[in-house]
């Protein structure tokens, strides 16, 4: 669907500004025990500010995404002190939802730009955790399952995603080589994003050979503990135009919704219900269909995430996305191109800059700015999941 | 200044929904060590359903404020587990600003029913802090502040608040006795709040005998570590009209401004000039002015933040504030009643739930519920303040 068709569809609202993403920064995702958040976000919005022509005083609210810096580096209150890296006098909030707290974070900035709020926004959101240890990352990223219900029984999050790819596979199918070609298609994607914190090829004897994790989960099946990075720069249809900003890529839709943060309260361990309601949502508010989607970043910390996430959106029927990747439909020349980027699994998952990376890398994807971009992509989606899908954002990007 | 004349006034935005409180719960503020925040949450939520006919699945989300459950209970995440809590089904997103949190949270629900995004949100906060113990809920309070920069120089907040005030006497003057005031006037308030942490009056005896915290503070300075929690329902006028609720208070005006982190990158050690912006927003924004207000509820975390509150909201010229509960102007039947509830000084400070905490007071207040009511108040002012005020959000409501 061409963008004209769409501004002339009936939207429910139609006083709203249009919400352009006039800057995009996205720091290299790897290790970096060594860098503060603060140095990771502002070198993020930096390069937000150098791809566009914003001033910085120009900047009305910031909205950061971070999970656990009051872990990492005893750390809260990152709001003022992220605007102030970032060389903004505005205010500043921190948005935390786990693994989708800049997702979240862009969902406030949508709201406030199409509002009439603000007329420009810088939001994005940063993570450090190397610097904690594996072991200390992995008990940091378990703040995000129930403290008390979950994480004191001795699950971390490799071991609540594996019980929900072992329900997968009890009620649907689907093999280790399923997953594996999952992540073997990330890693190739990856290979080609100069930001990706793993630049490299796999194949399936790498998939095969590597250790267990948390069965059936194994060392591929699961994204890095990366560090990093996201800033974007939105600004209102108005001031884009008055300002000869390039607002050739919009967010048209926004989604949220939550679901219970221990898995031991869902109906069903292999859905993800909150995702499917985001999406739903997001589709509604863009006023587009699934089938206007041309590429797709999902939330891919595991490679059995990409298949609920896949399924929950409606681009798949339950028990269907398993085989996607093995029969090549959302490689790089499939039907559905999912995570061009590389995903969470090869491009990283610095946990509070994923839900806005994601829509930095879409945009370059639209704008055919990114090595992976299909030809005449014109509609993308972004999906950002916290925890084992509690909270959830879908977004919905237009050229 | 009546409703009716308010409601008249020129408002920037006609179109926009009257936001009004419709529901508050608070738990009693003290020390519970053994509970949750989810336990505290869950608590404040069902008081304010129980407060209002509104059905938990009217509401359209949840906008939770809370600082370090990270650290108290390795609990991230909260926003869904928030949501459960209170048995509702919505999308919830945390908001951190430190001490502002879920004054932030407030904000950010103003502005979605403002815009029509939700008819009825759900916004609170809490926090849990003594499980940790004085000494670990000192650290982490320390989140609050710089830590690269100030807390590995050795300052907490205690310290950080003296130097402020070493720095307010020295250019402005003052006395021990002056603050004592404070505190006397905010715990002969507290006595009569059957909510607050310390339901007791001191004297000035007890003022000059306590034990010296970080000078020039003394014990009676400083606000206890409370563990507590707060909720509120705000709801459109249009949803509050088509469902007989009590719409009789709203929230007229909201603002937010930030500042750095660090004290060393002020130009002043003794003025707040993110209350003032803040301020000078939800004034603009509420479109009644200083005069116009009644009562107010700042956030008195040390006795001179009540002091720096009041001049940087501008009730006060500088260096005129020290002198106000000397004087008598701010106590109870002064002519600007300042944390009638008893301030976080003798209601407490269970950090993420002070924000609503001053906004479910302050409904009290203006509708004659409570024991320090004045007579006739009709518009209230609420201060929040993280860190040593690089974050403030400012709240005006109306009866």
């Amino acid at each position: 669907m061409s963008k004209t068709e769409v501004e002339t569809a009936e939207r429910p609202k139609g006083e709203e500004e249009g919400v352009n993403v006039v800057g995009v920064g996205l720091t290299s995702f790897g290790e970096y025990p060594d860098r503060t958040t603060r140095d990771l976000f502002g070198e993020a919005a930096q390069k937000a500010f150098e791809s566009s022509s914003i001033k910085r005083d120009d900047v009305d609210m910031v909205y950061y995404g971070n999970f656990i810096a009051e872990l990492s580096e005893l750390q809260g209150h990152q709001g003022p002190q992220m605007a102030q890296a970032a060389g903004v006098r505005a205010p500043a909030t921190r948005v935390e939802s786990a693994c989708a707290s800049s997702g979240a974070a862009v969902r406030e900035a949508v709201k406030e730009v199409r509002n009439g709020e603000s007329d420009v926004v810088l939001v994005g959101g940063a993570e450090r955790m190397n610097n904690m240890g594996t072991a200390g990352a992995t008990e940091g990223l378990a703040a995000a399952a129930d403290a008390l219900y979950e994480i004191k029984a001795g699950v971390t999050f490799p071991g609540a995603y594996a019980l929900m790819a072992r329900a997968y596979f009890n009620e649907f199918g689907g093999s280790r080589e399923d997953l594996g070609n999952i992540a073997i298609k990330n890693h190739k994607n990856g290979a080609k994003n100069e930001l990706a914190h793993f630049q490299r090829e796999i194949d399936m004897v790498d998939v095969l050979e590597a250790p267990m994790v948390s069965d059936p989960l194994y060392l591929y099946d699961c994204c890095p503990i990366s560090d990093g990075a996201s800033a974007l720069l939105v600004a209102s249809d108005t001031y884009a135009k008055e300002h000869g900003l390039d607002g050739s890529v919009s967010i048209i839709g926004t989604g949220q919704a939550g679901d219970s943060l221990a898995l031991q309260n869902r109906k069903h361990l292999a859905k993800t219900p909150a995702t499917t309601e985001a999406a739903r949502e997001a589709f509604d508010d863009a006023d587009v269909s699934i089938d206007d989607v041309d590429a797709v970043e999902v939330h891919d910390c595991f490679t059995i995430a990409e298949v609920m996430a896949l399924e929950g959106l409606g681009f798949y029927e339950h028990g269907e996305a398993i085989k996607a990747a093995t029969n090549r439909e959302t490689t790089k020349d499939g039907s559905l191109p999912v995570n061009l980027s590389g995903g969470l699994k090869a491009k990283g998952h610095p946990v509070g800059a994923t839900g806005a990376a994601q829509i930095a890398e879409m945009v370059k994807i639209l704008k055919g700015e990114h090595p992976n971009a299909p030809e005449n992509a014109e509609v993308g989606l972004t999906h950002n999941a916290g925890g084992t899908v509690a909270s959830t954002t879908v977004h919905i990007l237009q050229k």
